[in-house]
């Protein structure tokens, strides 16, 4: 555990501010493009802001990576999902044969997919595709104690942590983070609750499908959570351990050794926010390296993004995880960033610019 | 010209509606699918609509052709654009040495740029990849009368049917609109004002960048064009006539022809918006075969995807045009249908179904 800590640490003082000399050589080349200035909206203000991450006024984000990331709840066991437990295990065996939606959004992205086994309630088989980083079958039922011990809080962010790094260290440029987990919107809700001291209800929502009366439900299972544990909000690690899962700790610790190697980080829809709030919470300059690709239906997504004082880019009513909306941000970075690379100068191309005010004739 | 709207005439005839069908087929493939019902949002919606319009439960929009038409525009002599008439002619030879925003984002999602010169108010050398429509060298001055003649205004929509017919037949099954020409939102402003009724004020913006002045005198001189000519709102072709022009006549042909071939058309900003708002003056159902791929800075962008019933995919806030957003729309359209096609089901992915109702324990 000390091992842990101290690379939580370390990496923890890694994380800089952004690129400020880069990010001015990118405001100044956007300027010189072939195109009316600020005519590209946000894409020209995510290249800045990838310049800024990366530390390169001519970014690349080509080479892209998807963490998705499965585990499992105990608090599962109260039944406030739609679907049952065992179908975390059979979707990551759909992910490693290449037939769920993150497969198809990342081929059409260009994205490699890891998937992780951070704690799902099952054996699974060993995969040359699968990484597995168990730290046990699924979490404790936070509903009737904490979630996780000190030691795997610990040690999930630490395997976040290490694989951010491998993945940086064989070529990735950008990285997205997925989540996978019955129950895990649960766990979203009271992690994002305890942090933030948002109301219960703003938070919980119906996750893959909940009616009316199962929503009320889940509502009061997080009300308990938070009541039999009294999460710290002022220590992200005993808000991890008490009310968090394997999966929140693993992603929180992609997005620091992400930050700390200056890659972006996509986040996907509300579990991936919520272990994003993890990390931010442990290490606030770690928010600038975030891109939020979506907005979820889940109604604690925006909760979660308005308190990380991030806007997402896309608002298509996704709500399923595994990465797919975060692959779709990463797609739109990687356009962004290309813009900014590939296209002609006024003085390449032979274009005249504009003349600010126009006087009127006649 | 009586050729001309001959088959204008015979292609409107052909424009049905989406077929039912496919559509119920593609609804029920989207609930066998590893993912919970309308997890996928707006992206299952796609993938169903893109059945209906191609008339296949399983559609592929892979090969992508984005038509950029440029031409000039007479009402630019009156200062309503923060460039000079030049622009257009050097951003065509931008766009045919691939240095132009159009040309990065088409590389970026895999589509062919097919560029025409649809009337520029210069003589272009030909270039191998310049498809030439010339109807002249710009319109007329609409602030003093008609911008284009009948025989001109017939003959732009037939090059746009044709040059659809001759894309389709070569393979294309999914277009999307781009446009240049500097002083067209000035154009497309007097096209929406006259057909929808909108004042003026409401419907011009600051194009590639206005300031106050600027944009009060703009907002005067299409006043004029529509006091001098007088459209008829009910009569298509006389506001495409008096107050629109060549590239609107082309991309509107473009809209009608790709409609009677079942192919989805993906709009761009404000002025492919208002070609196609032209397009489904001329034939209703054409409606139905739009994509609305993003909400411009435009102000009067909203107010004609409101009049079509349209909802935006995107909102970044591009102004550009060429086709910059058309472009990300269609490639989020093929992230929806490759959804649909390459998914595993339930049955395939050995997954259990999600229960409707969740029995609360305990």
């Amino acid at each position: 555990m000390n091992r842990d800590l101290d690379l939580l640490g370390r990496t923890i003082a890694r994380i800089g501010p952004l690129d400020e000399r880069a990010m001015a050589a990118a405001r100044q080349r956007q300027a010189s493009l072939t195109k009316p200035a600020g005519s590209l909206g946000r894409l020209e203000e995510l290249a800045i802001w990838a310049a800024g991450v990366i530390g390169d006024p001519l970014p690349s984000v080509e080479r892209k990576v998807i963490v998705t990331a499965a585990a499992d709840h105990g608090v599962a066991a109260e039944g406030v999902s739609a679907y049952p437990q065992e179908v975390t295990a059979q979707m990551v065996a759909n992910f490693l044969r290449g037939g769920a939606a993150i497969n198809v959004v990342a081929r059409h992205v260009g994205a490699c997919v890891v998937v992780v086994d951070a704690g799902v309630a099952a054996e699974l088989p060993a995969h040359v595709n699968l990484v597995s980083t168990k730290m046990g079958r699924g979490t404790k039922n936070m509903a009737r104690g904490p979630a996780m011990s000190r030691e795997q809080t610990a040690a999930s962010l630490a395997a976040g942590i290490e694989l951010a790094e491998a993945e940086c260290a064989g070529g990735a440029q950008a990285l997205a983070l997925g989540d996978m987990g019955i129950a895990n919107t649960t766990t979203a809700a009271a992690v994002v609750a305890a942090v933030t001291g948002s109301p219960t209800a703003a938070v919980a929502g119906r996750g893959s499908g909940l009616d009316d009366r199962a929503l009320a439900h889940k509502v009061e299972v997080i009300e308990r959570a938070l009541a039999v544990n009294r999460p710290d909000p002022a220590h992200p690690l005993d808000v991890l351990a008490k009310v968090g899962g394997f999966e929140f700790g693993l992603l929180a610790g992609v997005t620091l050794g992400a930050a700390a190697a200056r890659r972006p980080v996509a986040l996907d829809g509300f579990p991936t926010t919520a272990a994003a709030l993890i990390a931010c919470g442990l290490a606030p300059a770690a928010r600038d390296y975030l891109l939020a690709s979506h907005l979820s239906q889940e109604p604690g997504h925006r909760v979660v993004l308005n308190h990380l004082g991030l806007r997402p880019l896309l608002d298509l009513g996704l709500r399923l995880g595994e990465g797919t909306g975060a692959a779709l941000g990463l797609w739109l970075l990687d356009a962004a960033v290309r813009l900014l690379r590939d296209m002609a100068t006024f003085d390449q191309a032979g274009v005249s610019r504009g003349h600010r005010q126009v006087a009127p004739q006649g």
